[in-house]
């Protein structure tokens, strides 16, 4: 009895471990805190050789996609690609309204042009049709992810301070040309 | 004893059933046939509301950026973002150079031509800095995802048929001004 009861102790404890991530990655409630987070630093040693405590860079937080009506766009995705849609939020402070797209590993937004001087603006004159405008990496510390990309002499748009973003998280912008011409957001979650 | 059995053999039942997506999720081998997999059909029934088996598009599967100097960009990812790159391969049947970069939801690829005609050349003429080329969504059946993009109007690229992508895999592509300006691949796993 007591054997077995250690071994299935055992077997649960193992199992546990790993629903830590499930609660985390597959309930729209990533960790990708992985330097923090002893579970899922635990499992990403035993389930990849890969030393996650070095990255700068975590999960892909979202693709963003500029459109010029974002009715038309959400219609699409929701009725022609039959995603989960969600309501769009206007996002006064960043000139944006948003529509999320939650796909099963990762989410896809929408943008529009809101109210004037939108910072998309610019880029659906050039791109009439729309197109992917940036993406958004998940960092640990947006301070040291930020430090870390200015030694090596990547500039930081703006102020170079993070500011909060649609999200209610801290995030940075990098300037596309330090990196393939791709506009890349950080967000510290 | 028997009682104690029975609960502990109902607990493992019920965790095992969820480690099923981590060996698919988190160990770089998705399960995203939820309509055929009855473990990750569970789970996401239980874990979110929303009915995936009328998802026409699963999971993000990669996000492909066009670069002129792979190893450069590579390095980047790599040394800058601490990201974890793999070797780059040569896809002569593409025209590309790939090299993956994993990260923990997603990927991104990094695309370089490879030979004459390579389809992303006229891309880079057009952004000599290198972008972002196109995003590639997950589907169950390609075939019926096909049929019904195209009962919705959408065009299918090339001969509208299938063709076998870099991942050994059957891919499609759709024509971006039908999306919004973003080139979508669609993939079958």
């Amino acid at each position: 009895m007591n054997n077995y009861k250690a071994h299935t102790s055992e077997i649960i404890f193992k199992l546990s471990l790993q629903i830590h991530q499930i609660d985390r990655i597959f309930i729209n409630q990533p960790c990708h805190s992985l330097s923090r987070c002893l579970n899922c630093r635990k499992a990403a040693y035993e389930t990849n050789s890969f030393n996650w405590r070095k990255a700068v860079i975590g999960r892909l937080n979202h693709v963003a996609i500029a459109v010029p009506d974002l009715e038309s766009a959400s219609a699409q995705y929701r009725d022609t690609l039959g995603a989960k849609v969600n309501s769009p939020q206007d996002e006064p402070d960043h000139g944006v309204t948003v529509v999320f797209i939650e796909l099963p590993n990762t989410k896809i937004e929408l943008l529009q042009p809101l109210g004037e001087n939108s910072p998309i603006q610019g880029f659906l004159d050039k791109n009439p049709s729309g197109g992917i405008h940036h993406i958004c990496y998940e960092v640990d510390d947006i301070l040291a992810a930020r430090d870390t990309l200015k030694a090596s002499g990547a500039r930081i748009l703006g102020t170079g301070d993070p500011k909060i973003g649609a999200h209610g998280k801290p995030v940075l912008f990098l300037h596309p040309k330090d990196f393939t011409g791709t506009l890349i957001e950080l967000e510290q979650l």
